[in-house]
């Protein structure tokens, strides 16, 4: 039996990383789930993807950084909206919407980097998804190929130790609907996982989805299309 | 006259970034000097980055980033030594040192391209060497190809509007005494600049530089070589 391999998983608790770290399990790597508290306004995201992390039995950690202060998108800024109950055929063909983060992927991989040079870790696991998805440039292959390239550039382990860093990205070419027939396979049990952009608050109640967000509706036409139950709490 | 463009300059208020800072601006550009809080031991480099940009008349914004939580560096545990009295013509020359801060220049691009891109900037000053320097992987004009080749990748601006982003490394190829000479030329007043990696604080009085750390070599190095009187206060 090969010995264990420990991966970085980039991890929102979100029904995309929530599969990529099954994955990344079920192909016999130990993930550390990190997870970014970024100035995102669904911070609720933040406690949902520690907690699920532990109720996986997952080491995780939560990098801090501030996005906030830089803003330039409606998750991070309270002065750009949310859109909402844009035609689903519209979702992922228009223009780059305003939930896009300017540089998010590139600064999530790159302490991804760190935290893997670290540990000791030469393989990083990120749920990006180029099919039904919201249209963002850091998600496509090309991006994420010229990411692995830089990678093996920038570090000690790859310049004195010959470590080759790879960027697994099971989920890029997968409809949603695929996405979720092979969590539901690997046990991922996605009633746990947050999906939404802006999430409505509920007196003594936890948050609900809002059912209206990009998010919402890819997850929605997700679990329609997979012909699974879509066990998301909406408003 | 052309308009005046803004260009992001990664700035520790150290000799090197210090003289990229002096260089942008007279190739015309109106810089931002970004400054990292990320944990560094040696955080009177912060506040000495900041007052610094302020006398400079230059525009400045801290970004809070928690690289100490995940060490792996001199500059950011103090589980790890910063390496002292090394013979001067070892530094750059042997294994990459301690004090080689994991990811860290993929990291500050990252949060460099996202400021760029909120900021409509397209242009990117580091200040990095790759001749009197520590041996840093992240410092090598390959890497800075890759970064840049990455950037127009990763972003809306670069996707939608065609943006091409550019990390300008003016120093890439100077000697240290070359920069020194550059930066004299161009009016910098070295005495404001900070590079040690181990203050020496003292009481009632500004903290020193330890004079030992491969960082305060170099530097001494550069003005001996330069022929420039050194105006640091060496503990």
């Amino acid at each position: 039996m090969p010995p264990i391999r420990k991966a970085i998983v980039l991890f929102s608790g979100g029904l995309d990383s929530t599969t990529a770290l099954a994955i990344a399990r079920s192909e016999g790597f130990e993930p550390l789930a990190l997870i970014f508290r970024y100035g995102q306004r669904h911070a609720v995201e933040v406690e949902a993807a520690a907690a699920l992390a532990g109720a996986l039995g997952v080491e995780h950690r939560v990098q801090e950084i501030d996005l906030r202060s830089m803003g330039g998108s409606a998750l991070t800024s309270d002065a750009i909206d949310v859109p909402r109950d844009r035609p689903e055929e519209e979702i992922g063909r228009g223009p780059i919407p305003p939930t896009y983060v300017p540089a998010r992927n590139t600064i999530f991989l790159s302490f991804a980097l760190g935290w893997a040079e670290v540990l000791g870790a030469r393989d990083i696991f990120l749920g990006v998804n180029a099919l039904d998805y919201s249209g963002y440039p850091d998600c496509r292959p090309e991006y994420i190929e010229a990411f692995e390239r830089l990678a093996s550039l920038a570090c000690r382990a790859a310049v004195e130790g010959g470590a080759r860093f790879k960027i697994h990205t099971p989920l890029i070419r997968f409809t949603k609907a695929e996405i979720i027939r092979r969590g539901v396979a690997l046990g991922v049990d996605y009633s746990r996982t947050w999906s939404c952009y802006a999430p409505v608050f509920r007196t003594g109640r936890p948050p609900a989805a809002c059912g209206r967000c990009d998010s919402c509706q890819l997850r929605r036409k997700g679990f329609r299309e997979a012909g699974v139950p879509d066990p998301t709490a909406y408003a």
